[in-house]
C-alpha cells in the first residue's frame, strides 16, 4: 500500500542555501517525510540543524557514512528510502556512489559529479541497480517547460531552426568570494566546484534546458569563456555558438558578472512555422508565435494546457507557482515512481518525467567540451 | 520546547479546491504537521479523502463535531493545536465557533461567515479566549505587499490620495453554475455564499489589500452591483466608488465575467509625491513610481527589501515565489505564534503580521455596505 | 486635380505645446501644406513665430480675424483650405465660428467649446454649412482602436458587458500654475479652461475612446470629482460610474495627481466571450482576451489586420509608430475629404473615419453631467 | 538667413517602402522640402510617382543622373541642396558618388555600398569635398539611444563587460522571394545586395548600434553563419561571438528566419556596476539595471533625461514617438548641419549627432568580417 516515502538529507543544514529548497520542494506535495540527516560535515551544526529543523536526535547523523550505514539496518517500514545530496559539487559522488551501494535511491543537486568520469560510474551503478536517481534541474520542472516540449516535439512549429538560451547573473560582479561569503566562496574554487564556474553552475541548466525542450542533441560548439573579476579562479562569463543533430543552430550565453540581473533564464525556440519564448521571472506564461497570426500568450492553470503541463501544476489559472513548485514537481515524480517500485506497481506516465542521471552525464560533457573550447581560443569541439 | 504544531482540517477533501491549497501551503515550511480531518459531510468520502492523504484511520472524522469533541480529549502533545476551516461560506461559524469553545486555535477561510453578526459573535469568542484566529486573506501573505505597505506607511510617498484597486476574473462569464461544477455552484447559492456573490468572493479580498496596504479605513461608497448572467441568484460584477479616512478617493472593481481573465488582482496608490502598483501575476514585482525621477522596480528577494519582506520569501532574488508562498505566509507566521503560545514566549514581530478576526468582521461589513448600496441605485453608505 | 491642401493655423506660436505637435502631425504624410497663421495673440510673438516656421512674413498674421479676413479674399488656389485651431479652450469657439462663416473647413482642438451651448451652436453651422470639421481626438487616431472597434463592434466577444477606461497623470500633482507653468495655467484657470480642469483636459479623451471603440453610448453616470491640489481652482481628479445604452457598466477615471504617471490612457473591453485591452503607452498592440483559448497579441502592421487598421498605418510590423502618426492619421483623413470635396469626388472610406464636430458636442455634454453629478455628491445624471 | 532645404530623392517610387519612410522623416519637422525626384528606374513608373506625391512635373526626373546634373545647374536658391538614396544596395555607391562629385550633400541608406571598397571611395570624397554624408542607421536616432551612450560613456557602470545585441526578424522564414515580393527579391539577391543577406540587411544595424551605443569597437568576431531556406542564394542566419577593444565580449545575433519575429532590436549593455536593456519595439523605455539597488525605468520626454536625448525627441513623457520619428532625427540634424552650413554658421552641438559615412565604412567592413568568418567555419577575424 502507498504510502509517504521517507528522505534522508546529506548537507543542507544552518547557513545553507539550497538545502532548505530542496526541503520545502519535498514538503509541498505531501508524498516525503523529512526523517534523517547529515546536515553540515561539523557534528556539532550537524546536530543544532537538526533540532532547527524538528528532526528526532537519533536520526541526526554526523556524517553521510554513518547515516547510510545505519539507516540502512534499520527495518523497511522506518528506514530513509531515499538520500537528498545538496552538498557542494565536490561532494556528490561520494556520497550518491555509497547511497546506491546500499540499496537507497537518490535525489542529487546539479552539476552531477566533480567530473564527468564520475558521473559514467554513477550512471553505470543506476543502470546496474535499478535505483531511481533524480537530477534537480529545476527549470524543467516548471509545468509551462512540458508544455513547450509537447508543442515543438508535437512539430507544430515544423522543423526546429534556431535556440536562443540565456542565463544571465549578476550576484558575482565583485570579488563576492574573498568576502567569505559562503556561496561565492565554493563555487568560485576548482577544488569544490570543479573546472568550471559559471558554465557548471548555471550553463549546465541552459544547456539541459535547451535539449529538454527541443529533444534535441547540441553535437558541437564553440565557446568564448572568460574570467571578468580579477583573481578568480573559474569562469563568471560564457558565449556560446552551438550546433544541435538536426542541424539547427544556436547561442548560449550565461553569466555571473551581468550586473543588475538576478536570475533570468530564458530561451526562445524558432521552426519554421513559429516558435516559443519562455521567462523564469514570469514562469507561467509562454509566448508562442506564428509566422502569420496573432501571438498566443499560453498560461498555467487554463484549460487549452495539455496534459503534461496540467500534471505538473496545483492551482488554477492567475494562481502563481514558482521556483519552489517547479522544484517540488521533480521530488513529486521521483516520489510517485519510488512508491510505484514499493508497490511493484506502474507509476502513471506523468510521474516518469524527472531529469536523470543520464541529464547529469550529458551535462558533465557539456562543462567538458565548453571549458576545452575556451581553452582553445573557441575552437569547435565535439560532443 | 519548540515542536511542530498539529492541524485538524475541516473540509477540503476528494473534489474540493482550497483544500489542498491550505495542506501545501501548511506543509511548506516544515512547521505543521497534518494529523487529523474532517474532510467531507458524507462521511464515506472523507474516509476515503483520508486515505488519499496519508492521515491515520483513527483520526479521519465522520463530521467536525466528532473531531472537535474527540480531539479535546487527546493529551495535550498528541491532540490537534487548531483547525483549519476550508468549507463553503455557510459552514464556517459553526465550526469556528465550536472549535474557539474547545480551546483550538482557528485557520478559516473568508469571507469569515455567512452574515456580519456571526462575524462579531466569532470576534468577542477570539477576544475573550485569547485564541489565535487567522483569516486567509492570501493576497496579503505576499512579501511585496508587506514592503508596499511598509514604503506607504513611512510616508515617502506624502499623504495618500488615490487607491485604485480591481479584482477582475472570468470564469462565471457563463452560466458555470448550472452546470454542476462545484465551485461555481456553492459560490452562486444564496444559502451557501450569503448575500453577496462576486463582491463576497474576491471584493473582500480588494477590500482588504487596499486596507492593509494603505493603513486607510473605507469610510463611505456607493457601488453599481450586477448580475450579468440570466438566472444568476447572485451579484457577478461590481464597480464602486470608495472615500478613506484620510481624505483619499478610490476605485475598487470586481467582477467574475469579465472574460478572458484569470485572477489579476492589482492595486495601485498614489500619494502626493509618488507611489506603487503591484500585480498578483507578478507578484515578485512592485512599481514604484515618483513623481520627478524614474520608475523603480522593486523585486522580492534583493537586497534593498524591506525587513518585514525580507522575513517573508524564501528564496533569492529571480526565483519566483507564488501564491502558495503567499499563503503558506499566513500559516507560517500563525505557526509560530501558536508555538510562541504553547512556549509561553513571545513570537518575533514579523510573525504578528496575518489577517486576524477584526479583518474578517471589516469584510463582512463592507460585503453588507457594497450590497445595501447596490439595492439603493449606488447610494452612499457609511461603514 | 488633387493638390496638397493649404492650412492657416490659429495658436500654436512660441511657447506653445499642441501647436507643434499639429503641425508634425499635419506634415507627416505631404498633403498639407502649412501656409499662414495667426500664431499668437501678442502680434509680436506671432511674427517671430512665423520667422521660426519659415511662413512667409505677409502671410503671417497678428489676429485670427485678420487672417480669416484677409485670406478668404485671396484666389481659391492661393488662400488657405482650412484653420487650425490649437489656441486653449475659451478661444476655441469664435474662430471656428468665423472660419465656417467664410467658408473654411475647420480642425479644432478638443474639448471643442468653452460651454456646451457653443458647441450647439458649432454643430448647427457646420451642418448647415457642408463644411468639414475635425476635433483631435487623437486617441482614436490609432490604427490599434480601428482594429478594436472593428472586431468589437464585429460581435466576436458577444454583447459587451464591462468597459473599464482610465486616463492617469501625473503632472498636476503640484501647484504647478502658481510657477507660471502656461500649460498649467490656463487648464486649471475656468476662465480659459471652462467648468472642467481634469474633466474637461483628459476626461473627454476616455469618454471619446470608450464610446468610440464599443460603439454604445453613455446614458447615465455618477461622478466623484475632487479637487486635491490645495487652492486649485478647477477638479484634478474624477473616479466615475458609467452606465451604457446596451446595459454595459463601467468605470472610467482620470486624474492629473496620480503622481508618478506618465499619459498612459487605456481601455478595457469585455463582452460575453472575450475582451481587449489597449494601453496608449504601447499602442501597437492590443491583447485579445478569450474565455477558452490563449490570449492573443495583436500587432499594427501586421497581415492579420483588419482593413481599417492597415489604411492608418504607414510601416511593417516592429516599426513602432505613435501619438504623433494617430494625430497624422486625423489630419490625413481630414485633408483627404478636402480634397475629394475639392474635386467634387467621393473619399475612399477609410478616409471618413475623424472625429467630428458631433464628438465635440458629446463632450460636452459629458463634462456637464460629470461636473453636475460631482456637485451633487455623486447622484446619477442621465446623458 | 536660414530656410528649408531641399531634398531630390533617388529611388522610392511607386511599390518601393524605405523612401515612403524617408519622405515621411524628412517632412516631420518642417526643415526640409522634397522638391524633386528621379523615383525609379523606369522612367513612366517615375513620372506617375512624381505625381502622387504631388511634385513639379519638370523636377520629375527619369534617371539620378539626369536630375543629378540638372539641378545642379539651377540657382543656388532653386536647386535641390542633398539627394537622398533609397534604392537597393548596388545603387548607392554610382548616386552617392555623382551626387557628392556636382557639390550635393548625401542622405544615404545603409548597408552604405555594395562593397567595401566602394565604401572607402566614398569616405575619401566626402572627407575631401568637405560635403555633409547621413547614413540612415535610424535605430541610433532614438532619443533612448542618446540616452543610453551618454550614459555608458559617462561610466556610471564602471567599465563594460559585455554587450549584447540582437536583431531577429521572421519574415523570410520562407522563400518570399520566389513570389516576386519586391523587398524580398533583391535583398537575397547577390547582384543588388551584395555578399551578404541579413548579416548587411539588419546585422550591421546591430553591429551600429552596439559600437554607438558604448563607443567600443568591435576588434575580432567569429561567425556562424547560416541560410536556412532552401534555395535562397545569401544568408538568413548569423551568430556572431564579438570581442571590443577594452577587452569586454559580446553576442551578437541576427536573423531573419526568426519565425513569428517583427522587428525586435534590442541591446544589453553590462558593466561592472549595472547596464542598461533597450527594446525597439517599446523605444521610449530603457530599463537601467544595477548592482545593489531596484532597476529603474527610464522614459522618453521626462525631464531627468540628459541633453541629448531631450533634443531628440518632440512631445512630453507618455506621448509615444516611434521610429520615424527616429528617422526623423536623423534627418533633421542633417538639415539643421547644412542649414548651418548654407548661413556659414556653427551648428549647435546636438545637431552633429548622426550616422556617417565613417559608420557606413565600419559596416562594411563588419559585413566582410562575418561572411569570412562564416566561410572559415567560425575562425576569429580580426576588424
Amino acid at each position: 500500500m502507498t504510502r509517504k516515502i521517507k528522505m534522508g538529507m546529506i548537507g543542507g543544514g544552518r547557513g545553507a542555501f539550497i538545502g532548505a529548497v530542496h526541503r520545502m520542494a519535498a514538503g509541498i506535495d505531501g508524498q516525503i517525510e523529512f526523517v534523517a540527516g547529515a546536515l553540515d560535515v561539523n557534528p556539532e551544526i550537524a546536530i543544532l540543524s537538526g533540532q532547527d529543523l524538528y528532526l528526532s536526535p537519533d536520526r541526526t547523523y554526523g556524517t553521510y557514512q554513518e547515516m547510510i550505514e545505519k539507516e540502512s539496518k534499520l527495518p523497511d517500514d522506518e528506514r530513509i528510502d531515499f538520500v537528498s545530496i545538496v552538498t557542494p559539487n565536490h561532494v556528490h559522488f561520494e556520497p550518491a556512489k555509497l547511497a546506491l551501494e546500499h540499496g537507497f535511491h537518490v535525489v542529487c543537486e546539479k552539476p552531477m559529479t566533480y567530473s564527468y568520469e564520475e558521473a559514467l560510474v554513477l550512471e553505470k551503478l543506476v543502470e546496474e541497480s535499478g535505483l531511481i536517481f533524480a537530477l534537480t534541474h529545476t527549470y524543467t520542472g516548471y509545468p509551462m517547460i512540458k508544455q513547450a516540449r509537447e508543442m515543438i516535439q508535437s512539430g507544430v512549429f515544423g522543423k526546429i531552426r534556431k535556440v536562443v538560451v540565456e542565463y544571465p547573473q549578476g550576484w558575482l560582479s565583485t570579488p563576492l568570494e574573498t568576502t567569505g561569503q559562503q556561496q561565492a566562496s565554493w563555487r568560485t574554487d576548482p577544488k569544490k566546484s570543479g573546472k568550471a564556474g559559471s558554465v557548471g553552475d548555471i550553463g549546465t541548466h541552459a544547456e539541459n534546458l535547451a535539449e529538454t525542450i527541443t529533444g534535441l542533441k547540441i553535437v558541437e560548439l564553440c565557446a568564448d569563456v572568460t574570467t571578468f573579476v580579477e583573481g578568480r579562479q573559474l569562469d563568471d562569463d560564457a558565449n556560446v555558438l552551438i550546433r544541435f543533430d538536426n542541424g539547427a543552430k544556436g547561442v548560449l550565453h550565461v553569466s555571473q558578472v551581468s550586473a543588475g540581473e538576478e536570475n533570468p533564464v530564458n530561451i526562445r525556440v524558432y521552426g519554421e512555422k513559429g516558435g516559443i519564448q519562455w521567462h523564469q521571472h514570469d514562469p507561467n506564461t509562454m509566448y508562442v508565435k506564428w509566422l502569420d497570426k496573432p501571438m498566443e500568450v499560453y498560461r498555467t492553470g487554463t484549460g487549452y494546457m495539455g496534459n503534461m503541463a496540467q500534471a505538473h501544476s496545483r492551482t488554477p489559472a492567475g494562481h502563481p507557482e514558482g521556483y519552489l513548485e517547479a522544484f517540488g514537481n521533480i521530488y513529486r515524480n521521483f516520489a510517485k515512481v519510488v512508491q510505484a517500485k514499493l508497490d511493484d506497481s506502474e507509476p502513471a506516465p506523468e510521474y516518469l518525467d524527472f531529469p536523470t542521471v543520464h541529464d547529469g552525464v550529458r551535462g558533465m560533457r557539456f562543462i567538458d567540451a565548453v571549458i576545452e573550447s575556451g581553452e582553445r581560443n573557441a575552437e569547435w569541439i565535439k560532443l
